[in-house]
């Protein structure tokens, strides 16, 4: 049976531990940080879609770090690692996927040495996410693959330990190294160890990057756009100057540098992709994660969904006018969030940074 | 001796009207909204880096209306109106700058026809801001010059009836009209009238157009690229990437773009001023008036600094890549505080926007 490590306990993380644990096919263990103590003692209190109301549920293990996870791993080690945490490349240092990680890859790599492959499962949004663990995690040094997960979930943690699911879930896992056949089996058999038949939907993504584009089409667009403006899409559509403007003097061609830039790099997304993101949420008030994150003085996911693709264009010398502005700007509002949080220092006797 | 009547008592609008006062050549009349009890019995309080502290200060009449003043200017009228409010194109009807000034006009005509000559002088940002007032007043039925006033005054009304005023006030005063030789009469009666040598600074401003394309190289760009993040001016440039993107991709080609335009209409706005503007509050933290409006929930003055520029552009056929996609983020912005303020109605089950 696969030990799988699920961190992160918001919205996402809670509802995969729990899809994996009703398939019973492997030993679930959650990463459970602000929340410890509530769920540790009642359990999970969550109303889903997929799976009706449930009553203090606890997957089979919960811890407070990653730390005491790995340490509590024992001689068995985790055999995947999903990470459902937000990426913020540009976040504190031990704050960055790679960080989060290290315990567990160097508990693993410390018990089994390359007898034991880890999956490290990345269930977040952007492109390039992959390379920051390749880099830190020489692969002559730990034995491990990197999965994609794009996941669709209305879910959102509502409460201390209370979870609200009101979207189906829908998980696409596939392997970054499309030559990577360990990869490649262990992202179907999580697939297998993932699925609820007539629950939730989970299939093996054989194009990952394909996928990640397309998934970018909207996010660095209309997701972007709503965090600059702090407001829903079908308000950011009806709030245009003719009820027009938004989508076509901002989102169409935000969304066209992005398939310019995809196609730079050998990646086709069709262009009907762009009158489908900007009509799927015309009529439900809905705000994209950024927006959300901004709303709630949180640092967004700006590098992952928006500061990748620009570098990439800028690399293949892709012009990216709209991106680019609103990519410079969301910087100023990411800077406003990090002083927020004391994250960096202003001084206003000097009107400079403080370098620290 | 010219009457003149101010209309808006905030920082801007209280030193004109005391400059005016002091020099002791017209008989200032004050509209003070919102302020007028507490004016009315105690005065003014006002400290200016100009005149020193004055306490319990008056102009010789205040009103609470432009429709007060109007009635109680008798068998006088006003030589003078001088608008010193926000000028909001895209506000409520009755606050627009014709709205607002049309019980003077009426009651001038009425009382002396064509013997009088009504001179409005508009001390307010942006481009165009006469055509409103030239469509709205029929030159063959109203008998007046549109003047304009551009007014650089660190000055804030900091409570009720008191004024703040830290920089030196600077006013240049010309006409829209370089050919109404009434209207070049005026304003520079006009700057005769309000320099107090030693003091303030008044200057006839014989290239009206090109002195407020200038202004716009600035307000375009930097007033409204602060008002979409919530930061002062030098926070917006620390902040950027390397501390150098506010500028190189935001700044610079926001300004390149109002040069353009300006050059589309004849107007040579000379390429230093991009650098100049860009330096000019780096060392200093200073919020520009629309991000000070954005952040007090007040509508912004963005059609006349940012909408007539671009459809200048459009209509001359200047790209304008940047511009357009900062007007139309702060259209939103902007559709925001109108919902706020409840000049706007949106229906969350519909997600539409309510007609009226």
């Amino acid at each position: 049976m696969s030990r799988v490590l699920v961190i992160g306990a918001g919205g996402v993380g809670v509802i995969t531990a729990l899809s994996l644990w009703l398939k019973r096919e492997s030993d679930v263990s959650l990463v459970v940080r602000s929340d410890y103590d509530k769920v540790s003692e009642h359990g999970y209190t969550i109303e889903s879609c997929d799976y009706g109301q449930l009553e203090g549920w606890r997957p089979h293990h919960i811890y407070r770090t990653v730390k005491e996870a790995a340490a509590d791993a024992n001689n068995k080690g985790y055999n995947y690692v999903v990470v459902t945490t937000k990426n913020i490349a540009d976040g504190p240092a031990d704050a960055r996927v790679s960080s989060i990680i290290r315990p567990v890859l160097d508990q693993n790599k410390r018990l089994y040495g390359s007898q034991l492959t880890t999956h490290v499962l990345l269930v977040q949004n952007g492109i390039n996410i992959e390379k920051e663990i390749w880099e830190e995690f020489p692969r002559d040094e730990y034995q491990y693959t990197v999965l994609s997960g794009i996941q669709l979930v209305g879910s959102t943690k509502v409460g201390t330990g209370r979870i609200s699911q009101i979207g189906q879930d829908h998980l696409y896992c596939g392997a970054f190294d499309p030559q990577d056949g360990a990869a490649i089996q262990a992202a179907n058999e999580f697939v297998r160890m993932y699925s609820n038949e007539g629950r939730n939907f989970a299939e093996f993504d054989p194009r990952v990057r394909y996928s990640r584009w397309k998934k970018l089409v909207y996010n660095a667009a209309i997701n972007t756009a709503t965090a600059l403006v702090g407001l829903d899409v079908p308000r950011c559509l009806e709030f245009g100057v003719d009820r027009k403007s938004t989508e076509i003097e901002v989102f169409h061609p935000a969304m066209r540098e992005i398939v310019a830039i995809a196609a730079s790099e050998g990646i086709v997304i069709e262009e009907e992709f762009i009158t489908m993101f900007t009509e799927i949420t015309r009529n439900k008030v809905f705000k994209p994660s950024m927006c959300v994150d901004r709303d709630k003085s949180q640092l967004m996911e700006l590098e992952v969904i928006l500061g990748n693709p620009i570098r990439i264009a800028r690399g293949n010398g892709v012009p990216t006018p709209t991106l680019s502005v609103l990519y410079n700007l969301l910087v100023l509002v990411q800077a406003r969030l990090k002083e927020q949080k004391g994250l960096i220092k202003f001084d206003e006797k000097t009107a400079r940074l403080v370098d620290e």
